[in-house]
């Protein structure tokens, strides 16, 4: 057996942690509005939560897409728990745009084009304004 | 504007519906446990849903994965809710397994390998009974 990635590193920057839950930004130079939310505890799959834990979790996911639709007006959100590589539960949260590099389809698919300026330049704000609306929308959640 | 694709016709086998959501059976070779819960109002994101038919949208994917899981045994469930081509909010709920054409990848991106038996085959038991399971977990779900 190896070991969990996500129980060793994050590959991306904390933005928020409590005791259930982490939020990282993804260092992802196609996709710079892209938050996980990482359950801390190293279960696989989102149902092997308690109905509780699962709706925390699920709070929590909509608290981030709910900053990246006030703050950034995407085209579109993308929600997904996949953790095929990783499968320790984790849900991606993405902002996604018209224009980025593989729009209309799933960051996992193939680019539909090349994009210049590059694409955190594109936002609004810039990312660390961005990952503190994040982090007190989610400090603002139940039971912290 | 184009009409909603999903608003006119769902591309799979019609499972489950009830007055908020309808969940169908995507006709896909390569993933034959392949559900999505479809909304039934067409919004276009997840948090356009006030909190309690959000969650009511979750406790139909959760009873779809723990249907998947106990009757199929997957390697890993796969979430998502993407609608970059079809912005009607769905979920999709699909079994993965080790062997299956496109594992590790989601189901998005490159094929691994050629995959014979078919896929549909492999499954422990047939999608019509599959199907029945999952319509019955939906049937038990609050509310209804």
């Amino acid at each position: 057996m190896s070991a969990c990635e996500l129980c060793s590193q994050d590959g991306g920057l904390l933005v928020f942690r409590r005791a259930e839950f982490r939020v990282i930004r993804a260092a992802d130079a196609h996709f710079p509005a892209f938050y996980r939310v990482i359950w801390n505890e190293h279960v696989a799959e989102w149902t092997d939560l308690p109905p509780a834990e699962r709706s925390l979790c699920m709070q929590a996911v909509a608290a981030v897409e709910t900053v990246l639709r006030e703050a950034l007006h995407p085209t579109k959100i993308n929600l997904a728990s996949l953790g095929n590589v990783v499968p320790h539960l984790h849900w991606h949260v993405i902002a996604r745009f018209g224009w980025d590099s593989h729009f209309p389809q799933p960051v996992w698919g193939e680019a539909q084009r090349s994009v210049a300026p590059p694409a955190a330049a594109r936002l609004v704000l810039p990312l660390a304004d961005l990952d503190a609306r994040v982090a007190a929308a989610l400090a603002g959640l139940a039971g912290h």
